[in-house]
């Protein structure tokens, strides 16, 4: 459960996931926007609580909601489980597996990505990556709504998972043998980044296929994770248009 | 002039252009950090100020400063007389020109990534962009001390400059006619990126040579602004260097 607050977040999830919302709290019932939300709540028989503005303060934390807030449950997360009767059918097909990313604005940025280029699935390590929560939420912009994101405990077990149903592995890596300007992508290809300090994990990355890096000039240690993990998604979705 | 704190930052400053730091205070003297920093700054004659923990959150307004803070002044920013000396006669260049970022840490990301793939200018709007603080050196990770950025007052009569020394200026558009897929960069190209919300200004719009887009998904409105440069930026090194 976590809450999220603003007039263009509650809009999106009133539009697409209305069962998400367990409460809805607004201070503003009468101009534009409060009946725009009242009436998006009304069609999906969902209660709005009409509060103080101060009380919504207080409810989410920070004076930023412009009078909306909503606790969010039930995103309905995959496991494990779920990921070969998924992904096991599908002839071309990218994922995405974040390894202990902490930044919730980095992770958001990254879900966003994903679904902007059609990735069939994010996969994240359930312990020590950022928690979904109003941060992820809002830089995703929705994103998380439309995308299947799957929980796990152990990302080299899924690793090899992926392999067995005929998916190819990269780990993107500063110290990666080969570019991804001269790279080649499978048709079912996942990619793996790691955290913004200390990249993959060392067990996770002894169990990608190959490890390759984005080529970057000696003045700068490293991208930021979000603009990598972006380079790394448009450059496979446009191998696999082309 | 502005604020930066945290030992790592300082360290960058003083390793790499100590003359930027006009004041420098720390509240830790003795342990190995405190020592590193008042030797480098010792090499470069510059007086340590040891003041207060708390004296430092007054200063720079938190208390994540890890006890280190430091004035930054004379940056060294270029101005429109400085475009054609500095870019005529390259044959090969890559110039990122950034209209209105208003995120600090967006405009800080665009500015790593500029770095990362060899700009060899960051062209900014003088008024309605986000200044360079100390939210933009964070996530530049010290990229705007190795850059070349100019600032300017007019950025459509910036971007005919350009074309005048050769370059081709091309605008990343949602609504762009053709799709970064398939774009054969010229030898010497701008990009234009807008701000977050609205894009590229309509005058300064009008005033490039071409749009073109990153084609996404219809589930999502657009990218995050400083993984769409990241993306343009690393398509434009990949053809210059193929």
């Amino acid at each position: 459960m976590f809450l999220i607050s603003g007039f263009h977040s509650i809009e999106t999830v009133l539009k697409n996931q209305p069962k998400l919302i367990t409460k809805l709290f607004i201070s503003r019932n009468k101009d534009k926007r409060g009946v725009k939300i009242r009436s998006l709540a009304d069609r999906s028989n969902i209660n709005c609580e009409l509060i103080d503005s101060k009380r919504i303060d207080l409810i989410v934390g920070h004076s930023k909601h412009q009078g909306f807030a909503a606790e969010i449950s039930n995103l309905g997360f995959l496991s494990e489980k779920d990921v070969i009767p998924r992904l096991k059918n599908i002839t071309t097909s990218r994922v995405l597996i974040l390894d202990s990313i902490q930044d919730p604005r980095n992770l958001g940025a990254c879900l966003r990505s994903a679904l902007a280029f059609d990735f069939d699935a994010v996969i994240i390590n359930k312990d020590g990556s950022s928690p979904i929560n109003e941060y992820v939420f809002k830089s995703s912009v929705g994103a998380i709504l439309n995308l299947n994101i799957f929980y796990v405990a152990n990302l080299s077990r899924l690793i090899n998972t992926l392999k067995d149903i005929g998916f190819w592995v990269l780990g993107l890596d500063g110290n990666g043998e080969d570019s991804i300007f001269s790279e080649k992508f499978s048709s079912k290809t996942a990619v793996v980044l790691g955290s913004e300090g200390s990249g993959i994990r060392k067990l996770v990355k002894e169990n990608c296929d190959h490890l390759i890096k984005i080529p970057i000039s000696n003045k700068v240690e490293s991208l930021n994770i979000s603009v990598a993990a972006g380079i790394i998604m448009y450059e496979l979705k446009k191998q696999h248009i082309n």
